[in-house]
């Protein structure tokens, strides 16, 4: 159910051969009556936008945020594709606004895939037609499946609120997939919500999930999450709202950091003690963005030493006699230098898939965490070369 | 020569038995004379800044820039020690002054090496008579060989300036070889010149090479470049010391991206028209440091699309539709779309083991540039494990 679990909406995917091997690349999901609804988004702060990004946030503009349809297309990116690309952008969302009744500005536009190579048009053209009369309550896995790169599995979530429901489905994360770069996350709910209302609990729930999510420390030129409310399930009290979108944007977060590309482990780092939540923030991020740090991961190597470096290296308040850094619970460093631990509980807990590491900076109260993967093989492989 | 060829200096390395198979860790460079001279230090920004930083930080400060001996130690970093190891680092500088009939602020320590572990001070105390009584002006690569930890060459320069000579020998850089952490160099000159020009001449050296330098984006807790001043050539200009300092630093850098971990390219990110130099170099440097990049240099594959990416998600003015970009002097992106090219020479320059990547954003006069390396399965391999 996932994009289509909230009552309201439909959705749909199909191939419509952006991708060479016959792969579903084209997905559709659009309000049950192809009537505007209220509608958010959020999107990268990549100064190298992609034209779809363009054209969504001008059309949620234009509208006063409202929307009737999302489409979205992966394996092409068009990004670095100028005028033509965001005419392109523009003439994908009017077709779709011409087979559902709707004003080409109520049509948002995602695209997920390399950067630099226009848009097939032929491929778009020829493809809106069958997804949108693909379109069905029953249709969210093959609108997920269509818009994977190189995800090894869909990712779709359904959160059930006190009589509302917030859905979602979601692809990659950040430059998790850089082949056919871009995170892209579309969620629904049936709650009644105005554009202002959507907005705040989508940038709440994106906060603690997708910008709390680092893959390789990258931001691509894509990234997009949207949030649309048929509202009919009524009004929600705005804390309940926000809470269901939270939830439904860590769960898929969660997904993305399990699927991440060539990553044997999934890994969370927790900072606390810091000076500031700002503090906290940074110095996760630094740790988990730190090749060194990856590769120790993915080599089960309980090295403290690489973690501590990248504390002080963070930019935030330091005390290197005051940090302490423990492995699934398993106190290594403490006051700054090696603690006495348990070898054998310490090899348990790195041989294992989900790896907590915390770092205390024993300063203040700051706290924060980053979710992220560790850097393999299987990420050089991937990436090494895009065809 | 290299530590030794300008006059009024000694080297001599020697195996101590830090390292467990047998080559040599314990360095020392000290004047002909025993007597202190003039000199200067550029130390580590990581705030977990490891005991021997602190010490020969200390030691500077004390005599206002005077030294007449530099001891070095590979296969430990003597880093997050807490108080024993600042000890520890002082007796290893009393044991050499002790020798050496000089005071024991008047010798500097590095070490590089492992985090986290005692420094071996049996070891230490073991070698120190044995590295002082090998002191000689022939014994530069002793001393070079004697620094180095994951490099597989040693490094040496020497420059000749106007009747002066600039000349040093440096292990790693940055985290380049981060199985024994730290980039160390001692570069020494016969020209005279008081520490407050050394400092300036030194810091000018280390702008335009070391910190221009960047392996995978860490930041060492044991980083530490010291020159020293026999004065036997007589005065010097300045621009003239400078010039021979740059160029001496500048050598060293380009020897250690040639041999950094695991790596089969040296490439060189070039930004121009940046609004600023230091947008220019806030781009050079984050581009030089994504994972994605470094993938695709690996592989050979010019995907301009990640090198537009990280130029817009570098902190700084960019705009694009100005931006282009060229390998190896083949421009593949113009005015922020693909741009045509000879798919020959582009895959023949792809292939060289010297890249160079040409970004120039259309903006302004700012420029700058990045020496870095791509990202493989050998630096994986080196990184994941400790031991």
């Amino acid at each position: 159910m996932s994009v289509t679990a909230a009552r309201g909406f439909e959705a749909a995917g199909v191939a419509c051969g952006i991708k060479d091997d016959g792969r579903a690349d084209l997905a559709l999901v659009a309000t049950a009556d192809r009537r505007p609804v209220p509608a958010a988004g959020v999107f990268t702060v990549n100064l190298a936008t992609a034209p779809p990004v363009v054209v969504t946030r001008a059309h949620l503009h234009a509208t006063g945020g409202q929307a009737a349809a999302v489409v979205l297309n992966s394996a092409n990116a068009n990004a670095a594709t100028g005028d033509p690309g965001r005419a392109d952008a523009e003439e994908t969302c009017a077709l779709v606004a011409d087979r559902l009744g709707c004003r080409g500005e109520e049509v948002l536009v995602c695209s997920t895939g390399l950067i630099g190579i226009p848009l097939p048009m032929a491929a778009i053209r020829a493809g809106v037609p069958a997804v949108t009369g693909a379109l069905s309550a029953g249709g969210a896995a093959d609108a997920a499946r269509a818009i994977l790169t190189t995800d090894t599995t869909a990712k779709e979530v359904a959160v059930s609120g006190a009589g509302f429901t917030v859905g979602g489905m979601a692809k990659g994360a950040a430059m998790l997939a850089p082949h056919m770069a871009t995170m892209l996350a579309v969620l629904t709910t049936d709650a009644a919500a105005s554009p202002a209302e959507l907005d705040a609990a989508l940038h709440a729930g994106v906060a603690d999930s997708f910008n709390a999510l680092s893959i390789d420390g990258c931001c691509s030129t894509n990234d997009t999450v949207l949030l649309l409310a048929s509202g009919l399930a009524g009004p929600v009290g705005h804390a309940e709202l926000t809470a269901a979108v939270v939830e439904a944007c860590a769960d898929l977060a969660g997904q993305m950091a399990a699927d991440a590309e060539g990553a044997t482990k999934v890994v969370r780092v927790v900072v606390t003690g810091a000076a500031s939540p700002d503090d906290a923030s940074r110095v996760a991020r630094r740790i988990a963005d730190s090749q060194l740090c990856k590769c120790s991961w993915y080599g089960a190597d309980p090295y403290w030493g690489r973690v501590v470096s990248e504390a002080g290296s963070a930019g935030a308040a330091f005390d290197p006699e005051r940090v302490s850094v423990a492995y699934g619970g398993v106190t290594v460093c403490a006051g700054g230098v090696a603690a006495p631990h348990d070898a054998a509980a310490l090899t348990e807990v790195m041989a294992r898939r989900n790896l907590e590491i915390a770092v205390d900076l024993g300063l203040g109260q700051g706290a924060g965490s980053i979710l992220t993967n560790d850097l393999t093989h299987g990420y050089v492989d991937e990436n090494m070369r895009t065809s």
